[in-house]
């Protein structure tokens, strides 16, 4: 009734198809000009976690949706694993303020295919994760679904003034920094959708997951990097901008850049890949560094460190430098490992593909 | 892969489907023994809200997931109404423990049929429901969904520990206590059905919702009871327990004598139902009081006082006293207008239409 009746008011006017505006675009047009009510808030949209004020401590506030059909198969991802990932990518969040994670709640949409020993398996692997990082499962709903699972968790945690880090905080000259590897996860996920397609073509095939392990634990079993605070506090010197990296570098990158206000130069000789990354990009016929810039969900942190820090940070075993921020108007470059320069971009695919 | 090797391991297993257990069993079993790591954690799973120990204050943290197609039907539901209720629904839960809410996150799937502009007619709704109640919207995610919309918001609230009101502290001998009046949004939502029905059968149609205002407003704008702290400060007394009605008064009142380990007497003269209300349903054929009793969504407040602050709370407008708390061993007892003493039951509906 009143869908008609919108229908009628709006008719000849153009409506905007949400892909024009893509995620980010949509996200910006239906939060701009947000007013601020209460003082203890303090960053509203726009970063890994909201930050609210609480005097002595600073809460952190964040929130992922997980979709069947969107975020995740079911033919390939074990439940428990799933109910594992859902906590880990809310808990990087946090990591990415340079926090601590405390509190999570857990939202279900559940049709009704699933069995009750089904949501075991899957809260068997929230527990996992909240036991290995102490973190207390408060909360949450419960309901059916129309269709599939949904998985909403929302996570609590706490910072301390000083130590938070935001993504608008990197200065022209700043160098670049990653955790870990890139490019794992999305080099495991091509492995199983092979998979998932050989067994769709015969299903008493035993599925070829021998061998690439760690690309398959990088995206069945993330973890996230809730361990870098406290080697941040170690070496006594904090990132001056920091974001997880949940899809791809280069959209991650990008998101420092504008909201610091900056420019910046990516080396990609510099971006880490793990062998068994590089092996299985290549069987794929796809340049490896693409998986690390257009992969995502590896939920290491990248991160921008002052030049004067540098001999703080270089101790930190497991972290590369891969770059540094520039001035905003030498605009966002990759150089590439045989010199050339060309711009980085969210939609990185494409243009690597074409080397 | 890994669901057909589940299949195969189960084979011959019984597996439970979610009906049998239901939304609160379901609840119970995927949340019993959860440890708590963190000190500031008070309350975990099975209140209105968590509730975080800050030392000065206390956090109160809530979640709902709403499913297009299980929780509103977009074909009589206009979207800024929606955008509002979602965020009233949450506000409910923290005016439910006695706390301020403060801070929602808004996290939405959404399907490809969906335009920008519809999302911002959702979005005026949520904005209208932060200016009204001076919340701040701080974050969210926003991807596609696979069908329909999904719509996920959690609020963070603030409370004072002396004042916050929790499920489990009402004693035999408390009176039971109701804001506003019941059952106007179940009786909304009939008119709205049956419009919906009318209009399929013939498009042309226009939907006759004239005098039926109140009754629509309280099913598709309901407001927040969170003036109630206020007027409770005021008279300086605070209820013993307290939960908000969201899926009806019969199922309300257990949970306060599940978790407060008491039995109960309501009496059905005491409910409040508006007259509308109560015209609506008997045109429907409904004793209006099963529209109190299970049909829910009237986010009113449901709470117990000591017989001793019976003057106190005398004096707050718009209270009605419906019954009190017993031993348990008395049971949970609904006395009827006509003086039968009936079971009270979660499932109201069917007992009371024998009548």
């Amino acid at each position: 009734m009143y869908e008609n009746k919108d229908k009628k008011k709006k008719e000849g006017e153009h409506l905007t198809s949400l892909s024009e505006l893509g995620e980010f675009g949509l996200i910006d047009r239906l939060t701009q000009n947000l007013p601020v009510y209460n003082y203890g808030t303090l960053k509203g949209v726009g970063d890994d976690a909201a930050v609210i004020d609480l005097k002595d401590k600073l809460l952190l506030l964040s929130t992922d949706l997980l979709i069947e059909g969107i975020h995740f198969d079911l033919t390939y991802t074990p439940l428990k694993h799933l109910g594992y990932k859902s906590v880990i990518v809310n808990l990087s969040d946090i990591a990415a303020m340079n926090g601590v994670p405390k509190q999570i709640t857990v939202s279900l949409g559940i049709s009704s295919r699933f069995s009750v020993e089904a949501l075991d398996e899957f809260y068997a692997g929230i527990r996992l994760a909240c036991e290995k990082y102490k973190i207390d499962l408060v909360g949450g709903d419960t309901s059916s679904s129309v269709t599939g699972l949904l998985i909403s968790v929302t996570v609590v945690g706490e910072g301390v003034r000083e130590e938070i880090v935001y993504r608008n905080g990197a200065h022209s000259g700043d160098l670049i920094c990653v955790t870990g590897d890139l490019g794992g996860s999305y080099a495991g996920l091509l492995v199983l959708k092979r998979e998932k397609e050989v067994f769709k073509a015969n299903p008493d095939m035993q599925p070829e997951l021998s061998g690439n392990e760690y690309i398959l634990g990088r995206q069945l079993k993330p973890e996230a990097r809730t361990d870098m605070l406290a080697l941040f506090r170690g070496v006594g010197a904090f990132p001056t901008s920091m974001i997880d990296i949940s899809d791809g570098l280069a959209s991650e990158t990008l998101h420092l850049c504008k909201q610091s206000g900056t420019g910046c130069r990516l080396y990609e000789e510099k971006i880490p890949i793990h062998p068994d990354t590089v092996k299985q990009a290549r069987e794929f016929g796809i340049v490896p560094t693409v998986c690390a810039l257009s992969g995502g969900e590896d939920y290491e942190l990248l991160f921008t460190i002052r030049q004067e820090d540098y001999d703080k940070f270089k101790d930190i075993a497991g972290i590369s430098i891969i770059g540094h921020m520039t001035s905003p108007d030498d605009g966002e470059m990759l150089i590439t490992t045989d010199g050339k320069t060309m711009e980085l971009t969210a939609q990185g695919w494409d243009a690597m593909r074409k080397r």
